[in-house]
């Protein structure tokens, strides 16, 4: 099915429905973090209601116009920006309510415009936790992370977006509202339509609010930095934090001496706990029930790896003040990663029991293609790694250009063959579309495309995401 | 689309295509726990593999023969009995390997057909927990308790079937395999389509094997049975456990005074912890690290609790041996019903703000259509109650015959101007189908209807359960 572009005739029309709908079409539209994609034209509507969002969509349906539904803009894989098309920018950045918040009941349901900060912040006013945190929450939105299902650093203990959401609503590509705000803990009435639209990265629907999930607030928290001889031992160490304090682990991040490296090298500001940037650092989070001390909790566990020959080193937050240094190393990363300018970048995740081996063999696998530097960090608890690699000292990342498929080829083959995934939290968006028709199971690929038929005959939301348009 | 009976020759062709598998029809294969619905016949075949689970349905495909999925068949909605046809009913009953267990990872996988306490005696071997846990244990099947989405005594902790479940593989209507036996805690390559086949009661594919997510132990439990004014009481109390001890508080049910009444009606011999059975009681169950004392946590609990008047009277398990018989007692209830015989049984959930009024206005609503006895108990952590309907002393249940709708749809229709749900754990099956069309979002009941006609375009998946046929 051809669509047409969205013009101006298209958005004097939208503006005649529903006035002041429309606006400028700044850069700020057109663009997306990692600077791939960018898009060349179309019309941004930015609705204030659910009603309007209806009517946009409508509106798209009849002239056969494809809708980019935009959140914060923060996603990693192009899901936002449709380079060479002219659709309709529906931005959510009017949708700003929270709609209610219920203390008794731990749930808040907010448009899909709120800003992750905002949520996060509306919850800890009322004494409870939104615990979904991630890099971008200052600016990232509620549609946005649960379209794209997102991640972060407290999965390990919370789970991802969609286990934080109890029911959305959403417009679906006929202009119908799907009315799903429950704020149920158990519901079998039906398919899970929720977990349909949650993660399908606007295609399949535009979520424009959602009922989240909140958690008391740990009473005790703690943090620590803890140096280990390798990443099966930051394994094990993580086997052992649960068995001693279960949920009481909140995350566990893996940092690797590369990434302290970049850190020194485009950061030199910043104030590092170890002298040498060990091999292989993890942080350890815990949020405990009162009656138990973190400190006390951290050092035994130190004491205990430490003599299981699992920890060289390592520094316990002293502090809030410190726990809080602890993260801001930890979430500059991405940003020395991006100083340093990655040649390839992979979010992927694997079975727990492949990590050790997938870090093993792949840095000789990518040595035989170039000669490359490797950042591998990220969400260990979870088997989440960004496994990011970067030119040597002294090159640029355009000097890999035409190694650059090939080394997504090998780190993507290793991922597979280890039984991973080679999207853990980012997503599919335009970026991916390709390695998903590789490595997809082609039955789970088959009925993905039958669910868009169905749910978007026109073809007109977000095209070109997650599948090909 | 006129389905065929499943007959004989059809039985002898399948006998010839997959020798063994045709089993002989037993009554055990007809009948569903509630005796509302019974099976007039058909042909029964037990396959051993997924790839004859997969001959099976392309077999039913070519003759366009239904094909009903069976796990233990202890579903309480009527969703393993198709009465008035000849359907193949497909018995996962054969397919009883433990695929795997990994203890670094957390992960059991188990084919259909593993009763639940096999995978909970798994784990526990493994030195882990498998949480779900409910009355049916005993017989109730992995394929089932996915398809069905299953709740029971720990949701409020550890989450549904549903939350438990890292993959599944599963044979769709065309026969494919959906090979989505995944590890990964994180992974976002497109649509959910484990959520869409969990929960679908059979109609959108088969189950044939799930990976299981597994938890530590706790390393320290301990249970009470704590009586309470009144149920916002109850929820005052629970929000006060979670506050002070967060994920901790593993279990949280309520027993009415009725209950108590019912048990010691129909088991005398089971001993009660209160003399005077309380109008209302709470089993707290605690699960917590090493380093705190459920009983001090317990006693702490009550002790505000008393302070703050939401607590009469209290019982601290002082051994496993007591904590079990708290648990004897509360699962006895659901058999205790049954000897009373309800009227009509109600599985129902509430947003936890809406429970305390609805256990208030239902008796009088009720008390206008007839005079009845409730025994409402259930899983109050997670707002579900079993809302069930007792005759009065000296009568029977088939003298409410004509005012058993009357009492579902008052029971239905304030359970839905509270925003709940008329189905929180059993799903709908055929029971439910009616009600479901009644309340449910007309939107999202037509996506259903659409998802159902793509992905099982003939309507040989258990047709009639969850949605008309």
């Amino acid at each position: 099915m051809t669509l047409r572009p969205a013009d101006d005739a298209f958005a004097a029309m939208l503006e005649a429905r529903i006035p002041g709908v429309v606006r400028p079409l700044g850069p700020q539209y057109l663009e997306e973090p990692r600077g791939r994609y960018v898009g060349s034209g179309g019309v941004v509507a930015a609705p204030r209601s659910t009603q309007e969002v209806a009517q946009l969509v409508r509106a798209c349906a009849e002239a056969r116009v494809a809708i980019v539904p935009r959140g914060g803009g923060t996603g990693l894989v192009g899901g936002q920006v449709m380079p060479g098309g002219a659709p309709l920018i529906l931005s959510l950045e009017r949708m700003r309510a929270i709609r209610a918040l219920d203390v008794a009941e731990n749930v808040l349901i907010a448009e899909a415009g709120v800003v992750l900060e905002e949520v996060q912040s509306a919850a800890a006013a009322a004494d409870r936790l939104f615990p979904l945190s991630l890099a971008s929450q200052g600016s990232c939105q509620v549609g946005g992370i649960l379209a794209t299902n997102a991640g972060g650093v407290n999965v390990l203990r919370y789970g991802t977006a969609r286990a934080l959401c109890l029911g959305v609503e959403a417009v679906l590509a006929d202009g119908s509202v799907l009315h799903g705000l429950k704020r149920l803990r158990k519901d079998n009435t039906g398919y899970d339509l929720r977990d349909l639209i949650v993660g399908a990265e606007g295609t399949l629907g535009i979520i424009t609010a959602a009922s989240l999930k909140l958690s008391p607030i740990p009473a005790e928290t703690g943090a620590a930095l803890i140096s280990v001889p390798d990443p099966s031992a930051a394994l094990s160490l993580l086997a052992l934090a649960r068995d001693r304090l279960g949920e009481g682990v909140s995350a566990f991040e893996l940092i690797a001496g590369q990434g302290f490296a970049f850190l020194r090298e485009t950061m030199p500001d910043l104030r590092q706990p170890f002298a040498a940037p060990p091999a292989w650092t993890v942080l350890i989070e815990l949020g405990l029930p009162r009656g138990l001390s973190p400190d006390q909790a951290l050092t035994d566990l130190f004491a205990e790896a430490a003599e299981a020959g699992l920890a060289d080193d390592g520094v316990i937050a002293q502090s809030a003040a410190q726990r809080a240094e602890f993260w801001t190393l930890r979430e500059a990363i991405p940003q020395a990663n991006r100083r340093i300018g990655a040649i390839a970048s992979h979010d992927i995740s694997l079975p727990l029991s492949a990590v050790a081996d997938f870090i093993a063999e792949a840095p000789g696998l990518l040595a035989r293609i170039a000669d490359v530097r490797i950042n591998c960090f990220g969400h260990l608890g979870d088997g989440n790694l960004h496994y990011n690699i970067f030119p040597m000292p002294g090159r640029a990342r355009g000097d890999y250009d035409a190694q650059r498929p090939e080394i997504t080829r090998a780190v993507h083959d290793l991922v597979v063959r280890f039984d991973g995934s080679i999207s853990a939290e980012h997503g599919i968006g335009r970026l991916k579309v390709e390695e998903l028709e590789r490595y997809g199971d082609p039955v789970a690929l088959a009925v993905m495309r039958s669910l868009k038929q169905t749910l978007d005959p026109l073809g007109i939301l977000n095209p070109g995401a997650v599948l090909h348009s």
